[in-house]
C-alpha cells in the first residue's frame, strides 16, 4: 500500500509499504483523512527529533523510515471479536503510544509516559497512507457523517487538555487571549467557545489566519502593528486578560501576553519554542502570574474532545481547514506548500481516497 | 529622635528627625527590633528603585530621605480609645500601606496594590528609628517573651504567602526543594517545617549559611559541588521533588530547580532577579511544570504568622539571626557589613535601645 513516509530532515516521500496485520487486540482501519501537523513540519525542517533514527523507540522497535501523520480518522475493516467495533464504523484513533506501566502512566498522565509516543512519529504505521492497525481502546466510534472533519479532533484534543491545564472550567465571565491563530491557536479558539467564553481576542499577524480567526474571535489584533496588551487593558477596563494561551513560542509574544494578564493571570504556553524565552521578570512577580506548560492530552481529553466534537459543540471548526489533498501530493501541496506559503494555511488535510477529493470540489 | 535615612544610592545615615504624632487611628510606638532585608540592602546598592525620590509616593506624598526599616516590632506608647491595645503592650507591625479601594485591594489581594508600600521605603517612618505611628489595625498583640525574635515574622509571612502561593497545604507527604539559603530561603524552610514537610533540601552555597540551614533541613547541597537535580532525583526514587522555591534569582538555580521537579511540579518564585532568566522549555513542557511569582503577603498571610509564631510553630526561628546591633551603627556593621560580609549572614537585627544588647550579651 501507499504511505507518506519520513527518511530524513527535508526527506518525505510516498513509497509501497506492507499491508500491516491486526494483531488480537488490533483494529484494521482504512483512513479517511489525516492533517498535518505544526510537529510534522517540525520534523521535516529540523528533524529528526521526535522520530527515532539510532536509537529505536522503545514502544515500537523502530527507526525510520516512518510512515508520518497522527491526526487520523477512517473505517473499521476488522476489529478483534469482543471489540463493539464493526467493519465499516467511522472512527477517530487516539494516535499516542504509551507504556501503561511507569508512574506517569500510573498516575493517568499517560500524556508525559515515561517512554511516550504516537503511530506517524514513532512507528507502528501512520495516517498518511492507506491503512493501519491500532489498539482497539484508543477506537472511537463517530457519526458517518462526521468524517469530513473528524481529523481535527486530534489538535483540539491538544488544545482541550490545555484549557483544562488552565485550571479553568467555566470560561463564562473571562476574557482571554490566543497568541497566535495557527492550527493551535484556533482549536483552542474552538474550545473556548465550547466553553462559553465572554470574550477571546487572537494576535495573529498574518492577512489568512487573522481572517480565519476573526469568524470566530471577539477580536483579532495584528501584533505588528498594534500594542497587544494595551489593546487588551483597554477591553477589560485597565485589568487585563485572565488567561493567555501561547500558541506561538516567541519572546514578543511572551512579552505581551504577559503585560495583558490581570493579577493572579494564568499563562499556558502551548507552544515549542525555537529560541529560548526570558520570562517577563516584572510581571511574573508583581501580578504574580501563574505559567504553565501544556503537552499532548490523556485520555480524558481525547474522550471528552471526541465528545464534545460530536455533540457538535466546536461551532466554525471547519474554519481550521485551509486545503485537502492527496496521499500522492504530501511531499509537494503537503510540507513544500506549508513552507512555502505558510501564512496562507492553518491546516492541511490529506486523504488517501481520491473520491474524497471529488466529492469536496 | 534618631532614624537611619536612605538618602542616595550606598548613602545612609543616622540622623536627627522630629519624633512623630500620632493621627486618631493610630499607635505610637516605641520600636525594640527591626530586620535588615534583602530589599533594603538592594535599594541601598542599586537604588533608589522603591523608594521614592523624584516622584512623592501616591500614598504618603513623601520622597527621600526616608527612614528605612520594614521588618520591625516594639511596644504601644500610646494607642486610639477604642483600640485593646495598652501603654506597654508588645506588638508586631504588619508594616505594609496600601489604598483599600483600588480593584486588587478590593479583591483582598492587597499584597499587589496599584499604589503599594511600605513603611520603612514608602515613607511613613521606618523600623531603623526610635518611635514610629501606625495605623492600628495594622498592629498584632505578642507576649512580652516574644519581643527578641517577633521582628522576624515580617520575612516568615514573606515565606508564608510563597508557601500558601503553591497551592498546597498538606505538605506532610511531599518532598521539597529551596533554592538559596539566605532571609527568605530560611523563612521557607521554617514555614515548611511549621507545615510538616516530609523532606526539605536546600541549595545554598556558602559555609555560613549553610551550617545554619543543615540545622533544619533534611540536607544542604552545595550547588558548586554537587550536581542538586540529581541530588533531589536520588532522594525520591528518580521522579523529582514536587516544589521548588526559588529564593535566590539567578539562572543556574531555576535550571537545577526546574530539572528537580517531578511531573507537574510546582516552582515558586519568591527571588528579585537582577539578570533576565530563560525558563527551560523541555522541563516547562514536558513535565507540564507551573511557575508561579509570589511577591509579599497579604493580611491573612500575615495574620496567620503572627499566630503560627506565637504558637511555637517556627521552630529554631533563632537559627535566623546572625548579628542583632545598635541603630547608631546601621550603616557600618549593617548595610557595610552585609555587602562585606554577605555570607556570613542571614539575618542582622536593629535596636535602638542599648539595654536589648546587653541583655543578648
Amino acid at each position: 500500500m501507499k504511505a507518506a513516509q519520513f527518511f530524513a530532515k527535508e526527506d518525505i516521500r510516498v513509497t509501497d509499504v506492507p499491508k500491516p496485520e491486526p494483531k488480537d487486540n488490533e483494529v484494521l482501519i482504512d483512513i479517511e483523512w489525516c492533517g498535518i501537523c505544526g510537529s510534522d513540519l517540525h520534523e521535516y525542517i529540523m528533524g529528526p527529533m521526535a522520530i527515532p533514527s539510532a536509537k529505536p523507540h522503545p514502544l515500537t522497535n523502530e527507526v525510520l523510515p516512518i510512515t508520518m501523520g497522527h491526526e487520523f480518522c477512517g473505517r473499521v475493516v476488522s476489529a478483534p471479536p469482543n471489540s463493539t467495533l464493526k467493519p465499516g464504523q467511522a472512527v477517530m484513533v487516539d494516535p499516542r503510544l504509551y507504556c501503561s506501566s511507569c508512574t506517569r502512566c500510573s498516575s493517568q498522565a499517560t500524556n508525559t509516559c515515561y517512554s511516550w509516543g504516537f503511530h506517524g512519529l514513532s512507528g507502528n504505521g501512520g495516517g498518511f497512507s492507506e491503512s493501519i492497525t491500532v489498539d482497539a481502546s484508543m477506537c472511537y466510534a463517530l457519526p458517518d457523517s462526521s468524517l469530513d472533519l473528524a481529523a481535527l479532533i486530534e489538535p483540539l484534543a491538544v488544545a482541550w487538555h490545555a484549557v483544562r491545564g488552565s485550571g479553568k472550567d467555566d470560561f463564562s465571565s473571562e476574557s482571554v487571549l490566543i497568541l497566535g491563530g495557527g492550527p493551535v491557536g484556533i482549536a483552542v479558539l474552538l474550545v473556548l467557545r465550547a466553553k462559553g467564553a465572554k470574550q477571546v481576542f487572537v494576535s495573529e499577524p498574518t492577512v489568512k489566519r487573522a481572517k480565519q480567526n476573526a469568524k470566530l474571535a471577539d477580536a483579532v489584533f495584528d501584533p505588528i502593528k498594534e500594542k497587544v496588551a494595551e489593546k487588551c487593558l483597554e477591553k477589560t477596563g485597565g485589568e487585563g486578560v485572565g488567561y493567555v494561551f501561547d500558541c506561538a513560542g516567541i519572546q514578543a509574544g511572551m512579552n505581551e501576553g504577559m503585560a495583558a494578564l490581570r493579577h493572579q493571570g494564568v499563562y499556558v504556553n502551548v507552544a515549542g519554542w525555537e529560541k529560548p524565552i526570558v520570562v517577563p521578570q516584572l510581571d511574573l512577580m508583581f501580578k504574580e502570574i501563574m505559567v504553565r506548560g501544556s503537552l499532548a492530552y490523556d485520555d480524558r481529553d481525547f474522550r471528552e474532545t471526541v465528545e464534545a466534537f460530536v455533540d457538535g459543540k466546536f461551532k466554525g471548526v471547519e474554519t481550521m481547514v485551509t486545503s485537502r489533498i492527496h496521499l500522492d501530493d504530501v511531499p509537494e501541496k503537503g510540507f513544500a506548500e506549508l513552507i512555502k506559503n505558510k501564512d496562507d494555511h492553518i491546516k492541511i488535510l490529506v486523504t488517501p481516497n481520491r473520491n474524497n477529493l471529488s466529492k469536496k470540489e
